[in-house]
């Protein structure tokens, strides 16, 4: 990221612990013909005194202790007005803990999420700073010039105060787990019951490429199923072991889904998924447990093409719904915060640089752009539409993939999503009337106002109640 | 629960803020002939004082800080060696940080777990105490009193130290979240796409009740909705609002499975279908969107039959993997705290007094009699064959729910979970080496030993790197 900074013309000082990694930039920077614009330094107070005031200094380091070390190391030498700016994936909570702790020295600070990876530290990232909007004032200029060009502008805005900036990019991350997911249920569909070879897949996700789900992710899909293997026959991605990883901000955005009371099926079906993957050898001696259940494979006398149309169009709507999900987290959180979010303009500042970039990103610009309180994307005329258009191939596929035993956990969550949510009547008077025999937790009417307790059977609770206070087999 | 005691011949004291209520609770002694029994208090030094030493008080106010204030009242004049117990719903860290504080004092400290509502308090509820063993060994033979009393024994074992019986309470009610849920989904099936009327629903009930579904759940939903209303013709469930509430325990077993890298979708799912079910307006208005979707009703040419038993064996073979999931968060985190709970134990204190007391819970206890180190209750032997005989319902249920557009999320992630853990090949390959595409995350291989990284695209990360950097529309 330095070296984009220097590129853009900003004249940067470096410091690292280790002075060969500050060295190592150096070099690149001189390497690159930046050489007047990076400067290394071997201590924190010639590091900090190299600098223009007010000072800005970008920390990335590990999140937690680490990011409180260095504030320290900082704020010895730093003077009232000077910014800090955290550019890890850190807890958002923690974030509003320095806000207020640093303010206390007259510092301000900002919790910016950065999204792209390396590439796109160095290209132009995504970036979601959150905090003191007086500091953001300060590195404005820098950052729009730093972060990913999409056309209607950079990929930068301020988001909010407190760790809002770490809470949008948790969230981002939470999205992220579930288009991946839905990712490789698409593959998995399409490998394991269409009979696709990497060949087919190759097309099939290049074609998608140019589609409704144009996307960075698909993108690289679609570079991925085609990569030989240059360590023996075959393809690359059919020699990887089938675990994954995971980091604690998809596990983060679950929870704080809970704790908000956001259904968020996607990525916690996601999150679920990296989860029970992890789990190989227990997996396979399941596998050799289940030997009478159906055993996925290749469709008689399926329609390829048709397979592909349905698989796009059940990716495509279970995307939408994820994003609903995410954007309803973020809603929920700025309302409780009142961080004042504006959903639209980050939806615009996700279309460039971050991981989860997209055309679709734009779509959900245009949705809130034409309601700004829109209570779901899910509603939105354009969306709806082509949901609706959707839906006949989505069910399909989920019927499919159920009945021949592929497991599609983030697709299927989805459909449930949507069928929940554009319900009118669902069973929960059941459960609500459940909870008032046993715990007298009362109900509502629809034909009267006010709430309701019924004893639901007479002789619930006396000595020869006819519901058994235990079982015995 | 005082009365519960003193019917078991143990003398108690009682003390309440108000003193109506202890009044009031002396006056419920009186008439139920236990006078002699149940003594009341003015004071809390009155209280305290009345007891036997080591005194052993049970609390049970809300969770949280009345909690702290309870037993700072107490401990003012509580004596080395005596006991206190919360019965409350408390997070099990609190808990965990009053067996410590109150140490400081000489006292000992329970969280103890207890349900089973204002019946099983007073019947006989299910215990689940935590924290101190030597507390335990003091209250233990009136606790085997007061519990429900099953086959093999009372409802009450010592579950292990810190918070331990808080926690495994807290996933009880994460199962009861799941049972429930599933019970509705079942119900909305049979209504809505087999168009059984209440009668036929109840009738189905009461035989579930006879099956390996018998259970406290199954056994009222056959009374609920055979209910008539007394206020207007018709069925008193469907005058009730589909909207139901939630109070905490199910959204914190959600959040520690996600924390416990323990896959928990059908819980997750059931704490969704509450929070969607709040979002009533929103869902009135969705359903006046979708207009051209699947509309959910009677299914032509349904043999009811057929679907009954459909319903019965994909809910039974959804409940498997609920409890799956609950035992597999309880492990994890007694591992991790070195709880060492005896899971077939807490099966067996859940056959009687409690919410979830089922018959089904006996053959948990079976289980894990058969192999304690079980990794899963799917993979038990006899688990394994009810789960494959159980399959191709289970497959057909969700097939014609998600053609029909009835959503049946808990059912449905139930069935993934399953398909998911008997997998011995998931597409996680393609999300690694996504990962290992954008983040440099590194792989495994099947072939080789070691993590592996690959440049998957040589121009990736340079300036003409295909990957655009920004999406314009």
């Amino acid at each position: 990221m330095a070296l984009n900074v220097a590129e853009k013309g900003f004249p940067i000082s470096v410091y690292n612990r280790s002075y060969d990694k500050t060295e190592a930039a150096v070099k690149r920077a001189q390497k690159e013909g930046l050489g007047d614009k990076l400067r290394g330094f071997e201590s924190v107070k010639d590091f900090v005194m190299s600098l223009q005031k007010p000072r800005r200094v970008i920390i990335l380091v590990k999140a937690g202790a680490p990011v409180d070390q260095t504030i320290d190391a900082l704020s010895e030498y730093m003077e009232p007005g000077d910014i800090i700016i955290d550019g890890g994936n850190e807890w958002y909570e923690n974030t509003e803990k320095r806000v207020t702790k640093v303010a206390e020295k007259g510092l301000l600070y900002l919790g910016m999420g950065v999204s792209g990876g390396e590439e796109g530290a160095r290209r132009g990232p995504s970036m979601m700073p959150g905090g003191s909007p007086e500091a953001y004032k300060h590195i404005q200029s820098i950052v729009e010039k730093v972060a990913a060009q999409v056309d209607d502008g950079p990929c930068v805005t301020y988001i909010g105060g407190g760790g809002a900036g770490n809470f949008v990019k948790m969230v981002h991350n939470g999205i992220e787990y579930g288009d991946m997911q839905l990712i490789s249920e698409a593959y998995d569909v399409l490998r394991t019951l269409g009979g696709l070879d990497n060949e087919e897949l190759a097309a099939v996700f290049t074609e998608w490429n140019q589609s409704e789900l144009k996307s960075f992710l698909v993108e690289i899909t679609s570079i991925i199923v085609n990569k030989k293997d240059d360590q023996a026959p075959g393809y690359l991605v059919d020699k990887i072991v089938d675990q994954t990883g995971s980091k604690g901000t998809g596990k983060w955005t679950v929870q704080q889904a809970a704790e908000l009371a956001v259904a968020a099926p996607t990525m916690a079906s996601a999150l679920d998924a990296r989860y029970l993957s992890a789990l190989k050898p227990e997996r396979v001696s399941a596998s050799k447990v289940f030997t009478k259940c159906t055993q996925p494979g290749p469709v008689a006398g399926v329609d390829k093409a048709q397979l592909i149309a349905d698989v796009r169009a059940a990716l495509y709507a279970s995307k939408v719904c994820s994003y609903a999900q995410g954007m309803n987290i973020i809603k929920a959180k700025s309302v409780e915060k009142k961080w004042n979010i504006d959903l639209g303009g980050l939806a615009r500042i996700w279309k460039g640089g971050c991981i989860i970039r997209a055309q679709f990103l734009d779509r959900i610009r245009q949705a809130y752009a034409r309601d700004p309180e829109l209570p779901s994307l899910l509603v939105d005329p354009a969306f709806a539409e082509e949901l609706q258009a959707a839906e006949a191939s989505w069910r399909r596929v989920a019927a499919l993939a159920i009945t021949h035993g592929v497991p599609i956990p983030s697709m299927t969550s989805s459909l449930s999503y949507f069928d929940t949510y554009r319900r009118e009547k669902l069973p929960a008077n059941l459960v609500q009337a459940q909870r008032d025999f046993f715990g007298s937790h009362t109900y509502q009417r629809f034909d009267k106002e006010g709430w309701f307790h019924t004893v639901w059977d007479e002789t619930f609770g006396s000595a020869d109640s006819i519901t058994t206070s235990g079982y015995v087999v």
